[in-house]
């Protein structure tokens, strides 16, 4: 698995002072769209365009089920996961909405679960195994299923690719997972289990503990594989987790930009940063979500989310409720009159 | 025009009440959409329907012309009020390309400016005068000038009904009126000009110094009406945001949500408010824009603005960018599967 350390795409500079320039030419007070001329010249830099564009998204879902949720730390049994990819494929769930909302291109990809998944046109069947084992009593995952998992995170931006997608949001599905997001956020920033976990899908306060109790399990107990991001997330990820990580290190080495969506996607986003420290350049972060946590990881990112609606769904809702707020940049950036064109004075 | 004092539309609980049912049985864990379900919820309650829709908008962007220019308060000279009108008309304005990605039904009034506007099918010719007059030295304008620009905003929201709209959003153009809006609100919120005036589009220090001595003069000029809200509107205001305050009342009592954009707009919705408190369940806001004295507003309003990008422009632009989040709250709220529908189990 060598490719993960592969460099990111460059960011063309030239391509950003054009698309800088254009900025100040266009008929409005200089800075006056705010964020929106930032994300437009980010983004211009690296399509390499003057005229950089969002018109063809494409949205991946990573499912998987977890060994952690032994210790309890989950209100939901570990059938939803497989009826939760059956409602995304069949169109019910909120990411199905959203992609329609967005035309995405959509997929859900069976990375594992503990239950088995009917066959379905819009579900990819590649599980690496019937879910993690329970990181509280060994690593998550062994470093086969770990290569597997992130392979099939590459190969499927290298599809979305081949499709014409122009920006990639990962989403995930797995009962459980915001303790194991938690977990490797605490491994990767050094933090201690109380900083990191919250009531993801929403545990009660009992269950809040459990959480808190079985991240602190697991980090005493993988403590000497700190040191290294590659076995952090072998010994504490989840393999939708580790699908997103290969997912947003491929899009980087590829030059696709990437909508990062929320705690769990963000927790996936710190391993492949910390793996590969090159792609930073090519993420995009959605939304400041209502898990506790998130601000702590998005603070570690230095990363200004797009939108804060207390959102805690994950699936990549969070990435497709801001992708309209990118294509806006887009649209402004390429379609608005000059002062020249428009003869407007200047001021 | 005692019209704007009529009472709002009735708020249906009933229908609010069905659609906290709905969001309850949705796939997904209760909460989990955070503000977009309490969106979708209010917007029910609005529209008297458990299923509330915002498919087709509609942006009424009025302009005029201020005459506390004379003060020195923009970085812009007063010719560049139409030639903002026409390159709304003709598509390059950011308002314009916005519309066209939100699919809004489009139109420019003009309320009255200094130069004349060119005919042309998107502006409609509505002007009460040549621009109002220097509020530092007597009322902006005159109480038949006042009533004509509320009855514009009032015309202009029952023809968008009558076509079919179902969600409002106002723009505004008008070189000064950053001045204007600020005054209004100071003198609406009882504040000094210091708290509540920014740089608009862009004055420097030295412009910026002017504005606030400007606000001061007018406040104190007109304190002697400051007991009435239709008496503030006509001293300080603009002819563009009392059109936008008439509009405001119009949409509350025709049971049309109103998509309130920035600073200026704000301002029309303090003086709106403040002559109707009944209109205030119909006003959402679209975002905290980087002009100072917005958040103070937004405060004294009790408004969570739906995005904040650092924006400082009007033209409805806010507004336009959030509009998706208010959709997507919508879709979301009628598309997703219940958990019987999906079978998947509720945890």
């Amino acid at each position: 698995m060598q490719w993960i350390f592969d460099k990111a795409g460059e960011v063309s500079a030239e391509h950003e002072r054009q698309a800088r320039e254009r900025q100040a030419e266009l008929t409005k007070p200089p800075g006056s769209l705010g964020l929106l001329e930032e994300l437009a010249i980010r983004l211009a830099g690296l399509q390499h365009s003057a005229r950089p564009r969002i018109e063809r998204p494409a949205i991946r879902i990573y499912a998987a089920d977890h060994g952690v949720v032994a210790e309890g730390v989950s209100a939901f049994p570990q059938e939803v996961t497989v009826q939760m990819i059956m409602n995304f494929a069949n169109g019910g769930a909120a990411i199905s909405v959203l992609a329609r909302q967005i035309g995405a291109d959509f997929q859900v990809i069976n990375m594992g679960t503990a239950h088995p998944v009917p066959d379905h046109a819009l579900v990819r069947q590649a599980a690496v195994g019937p879910g993690t084992r329970n990181f509280c009593e060994s690593a998550a995952m062994s470093r086969g299923q770990l290569e597997q998992a992130l392979a099939q995170g590459k190969s499927s931006v290298d599809e979305v690719i081949k499709a014409g997608a122009d920006l990639f949001i990962g989403g995930e599905m797995g009962i459980g997972n915001t303790t194991s997001a938690a977990a490797l956020a605490c491994a990767m920033l050094d933090r201690p289990a109380a900083d990191l976990v919250g009531a993801g899908t929403g545990v009660d306060a009992a269950g809040l503990r459990k959480k808190i109790a079985a991240v602190d399990r697991a980090l005493s107990l993988h403590r000497t594989a700190f040191g290294d991001p590659v076995s952090i997330l072998m010994c504490l990820g989840g393999f939708e987790i580790a699908a997103l990580t290969g997912s947003y290190i491929r899009s980087a080495q590829q030059g696709l930009p990437v909508l990062v969506d929320g705690f769990i996607c963000g927790a996936a986003a710190l391993a492949a940063l910390g793996i590969n420290p090159s792609i930073r350049p090519w993420l995009f972060f959605a939304h400041q979500s209502a898990e506790q946590g998130h601000r702590l990881l998005l603070n570690a990112l230095n990363a200004r989310p797009l939108v804060s609606l207390d959102m805690r769904l994950g699936e990549g809702s969070g990435g497709a409720v801001a992708l309209p707020l990118l294509q806006a940049a887009c649209r402004l950036h390429n379609q608005m009159a000059t002062f020249a064109e428009a003869g407007v004075s200047e001021g």
